[in-house]
């Protein structure tokens, strides 16, 4: 028997419509390309995108079709999420800090018929507009006297495509499983796949990051958008901040410590969201520009961090200097992204110091919508017990049921589960903490040992500048730790004294089972430790010397 | 195109599981029937529900049979609302107040197959037995030294059927849009209505309920739910409490002041939510025994109220009292019922003393998910300007599509938009005032006229007792107010005084036609003006004196 309840799609229409009505005053502040400040709203963001949908009524696109962006955060790329989605096409954010060899790819992959870019990212539309034929046309982010000159055969320009539109339009009533956004992961291995995002997880991903244990945000809020509208649809923060009213602010290229800073002071801002790297940059220009700065106009309370593992050292210092606390969250392109956070516990409501922040450092606990569980080497379940070190696997109306064109192939199983490739533990209090990726782990005899573990031990050493801890092939164990250091200049420590280091931290079973010096460690253009060429060098390493 | 997210269904299964998982220890507390306190937590609650689960199936009954349940608030009833709905039957939750004939057309009506009792009720059940033969047996909700004795041809004992099932089961993967819950309205004419709830409208409404600018629930806090369970799913409580892992406190039958202030002391209760009437007593308790209470042991910080709109003294004493929150909402049976709420605009966050209370008493702004408008008498939707006087009209994923059975016929337009039969005004900020019952209201000449407003006015009069306002008919306009006075005993007012008072505050087309005297008004049983009554009776009074 089926209830007697109204159905209705839930769709991001229903977002820019609620936003528009209930919420129209309140201001989406950005820094334009051009670098003046630009004063918006939920209304006039919503009638702009109602002329959005119609500029691509006239441009001939139909319902599915994709729709690219290269551009940072400002309000002309807001416009495009909420027109292109809720008019029923597909909204592809572009990294635009990929290779041109990568944005090639992506862009051809798509399908994607127009590319809406930024003036800052004309010499990349030089480069790439030969090479797709396909793109039907370029559109310039801007005004007429700030488009650019480029080589493209047909070059459109946003106000002017927006001028000739009118706002008198009625959102389809699509289909809530439609699909309304696509973001390709950046991929280590292989080429970039595509996720491929509907308005039903998007609005159910968007709940949940409304509540108060979700990412908390409140119409009361003015929130700093540092993550790019390009990442994982900005943590869905263009959507839930259209959920509840809540201000954005949208710091364009600008994203140095003084732009950042003098937003937040002049906007208000009561959250913020971003990677590590950009927090780690603001807090030490503070701490360096202390004496000139007035603290007392930051009103920031929360910044959200995620993409990569928040140190301590900035959860301690948004706190000690700026009172902030550091919501950490967890999740990846798959997942929408959020599946974790860090809102605490009520038990852990009344923490502070070091038990606070080591609390906050973990990747956080589930939020309803999602399922998350751990699954052993054997392919069992573990228990949370902070103990057992599994992979995490997820499923939800918010994780991928499969890649764009079918790359990729199955990803998830029978039941739903997606493999996530993340190795963690989960506490006996539901709090996540990631060890490794799937990919470093060593698989020694039935157990894992974390790569990162004994990589973080060995750097703590003093001889030591960067340690590498990769699996080699072992005849009885199958796999088993190789450490790989680079020594710090001038300094020539042995074998014996680290491994003498280690055993004083280390369970016997997870020690090395031997130690190589080299002069220098392969690295990503991001910096992160190209373990798969350490694999390749040492390979047959354990059956030589063991 | 289809977007590629997993499509997986919204059921009370998945908040049960993860209030289990992921907030299994957080506690449910409640007062037993006995009076007892009784400790339990979500991880036992979510055990009892799926041996719930197995004794509904060894009682034979299949998706979509009716249970009912005639109780109060406490843990076994809470284990019935997941273990009924979670397992694929129907919970419906009967008002225990309602007169027995009423009772007996609501579970005739609903084809109830079993009805879970509190053993306080073991009277009505005996009179309730007889007259529903279709029913195929009575559960006392106790364990069997508890049980009482009861005239009926099969009673059962909850706890005997819980100790005769295994926990070990697997919810069944249902439709999304099966119904859930079902609940009768009282009707003030004809007979009750059900409305038939569904999974996906509760999951959706509880995430609203979750919503920081919702309900604003959380993990950390401690509810005390005086609003019954049978009504209006409690305000979503139950199911919002399992989506965040919030503390529970059911009070059972014990709704005086005194232990609901013991229950909020010893358990830490943050939050409550139950009508205006309970808290007129409760305050006055605390202001009548205030020397000897110890206040500072109260924790409670927001106080949910709707059913009727609290009056200012409510809203003024809890903040003078107690320094909490009132948190007005508005809803009905058929909306689930949250629609709007009193979360302040983030222009309102700041306000403080009487301008705060001004914004308190209103019935708040629309929550995301359902769509409020206000239509006038000629069909057309009214703007937000704070003057405009039209029904509230709703739609959406949590608001009835018809009643159970077909009763009332169709109740939704073509558009999905059901009448609330409420009147109101919204202002420009989207706050909702209610100012009369559609039903109530005088239309006169296209314009409305609110008749709580003047009977408000008129009862401000020093020789008012009590006033009512009708619509009479009109042969100019079509409908003029008449105003019907109870005057204090001893005094004598005359119509001229009356009308010159009135005029002082009303404009010149809100005033009534004529004043009439009686020596006493008709009230229904629960109070309200019979206006039904009166409307017969002085029918043609204006064809007579116009």
């Amino acid at each position: 028997m089926l209830g007697l309840m109204q159905q209705r799609p839930l769709l991001i229409s229903g977002l820019v419509d609620y936003a528009a009505t209930w919420h129209g005053e309140r201001e989406i502040v950005s820094r334009d390309p051009e670098g003046a400040i630009h004063r918006s709203n939920y209304a006039e963001v919503a009638e702009r995108a109602k002329k959005v949908a119609r500029a691509l009524d006239a441009l001939g696109l139909e319902a599915g079709d994709r729709v690219a962006t290269l551009a940072w955060n400002g309000h002309r790329h807001l416009e495009l999420y909420y027109g292109v989605t809720s008019s029923g096409r597909v909204l592809h954010t572009v990294n635009p800090r990929l290779f041109p060899d990568q944005l090639h790819y992506i862009i051809h992959h798509a399908g994607d018929a127009y590319v809406f870019f930024d003036p800052v990212f004309a010499p990349l539309v030089n480069e790439l507009a030969p090479r797709l034929p396909l793109v039907r046309g370029w559109v310039s982010l801007s005004d007429r006297a700030h488009a650019p000159a480029v080589e493209v055969s047909e070059l459109l320009v946003y106000e002017e495509l927006l001028a000739g539109a009118s706002s008198d339009y009625q959102w389809p009533l699509l289909d809530e499983n439609a699909a309304s956004t696509l973001c390709y992961t950046s991929g280590t291995t292989g080429n970039p796949k595509g996720v491929l995002y509907s308005h039903r997880s998007t609005l159910l991903h968007a709940f949940a990051a409304c509540a108060v244990d979700g990412l908390g945000l409140s119409g009361r809020d003015s929130f700093l958008v540092v993550v790019p509208l390009f990442h994982a649809n900005a943590w869905s923060v263009p959507f839930s901040g259209a959920m509840c009213g809540m201000k954005l602010v949208l710091p364009g290229p600008k994203l140095d410590p003084e732009s950042l800073f003098a937003l937040m002071a002049e906007e208000g801002c009561t959250k913020s969201g971003g990677v590590p790297t950009v927090w780690l940059n603001f807090l030490a220009w503070i701490e360096a520009h202390r004496d000139r700065l007035d603290l007392e106009k930051i009103k920031l309370k929360t910044v959200l961090c995620g993409g990569s593992a928040p140190p301590r050292a900035i959860i301690e210092k948004f706190h000690d200097l700026l009172g902030v606390y550091v919501l950490h969250a967890w999740g990846m392109t798959e997942t929408s992204p959020i599946v974790t956070t860090g809102a605490p516990l009520y038990k852990h409501a009344d923490l502070s110091g070091a038990a606070l922040v080591d609390m906050q450092v973990r990747q956080g606990r589930q939020v309803f919508g999602v399922e998350l569980k751990l699954i052993g080497s054997d392919g069992r379940e573990l228990p949370h017990d902070g103990v057992s070190v599994g992979e995490l696997k997820v499923r939800g109306n918010w994780i991928v049921s499969g890649y764009f064109k079918g790359e990729g192939g199955q990803v998830i199983d029978k039941d739903g589960w997606f493999g996530t490739g993340d190795v963690a533990t989960i506490d006996p209090d539901g709090y996540v903490q990631l060890t490794d990726r799937l990919k470093d782990v060593i698989k020694s005899g039935g157990e894992w040992i974390s790569s990162i573990e004994i990589e973080n031990l060995a750097m703590s050493h003093p001889d030591v500048f960067e340690a590498a801890v990769i699996a080699v092939a072992h005849p009885v164990w199958q796999e088993r730790p190789l450490l790989i250091v680079h020594p710090r200049d001038g300094r020539t420590p042995t074998k014996e004294a680290i491994l003498a280091f280690l055993a004083e931290k280390l369970p016997k079973w997870q020690m090395p089972d031997d130690v190589v010096f080299v002069e220098g460690l392969p690295h990503t253009a991001t910096g992160k430790l190209l373990k798969t060429e350490l694999r390749q060098r040492f390979h047959g390493h354990l059956a030589v010397t063991g």
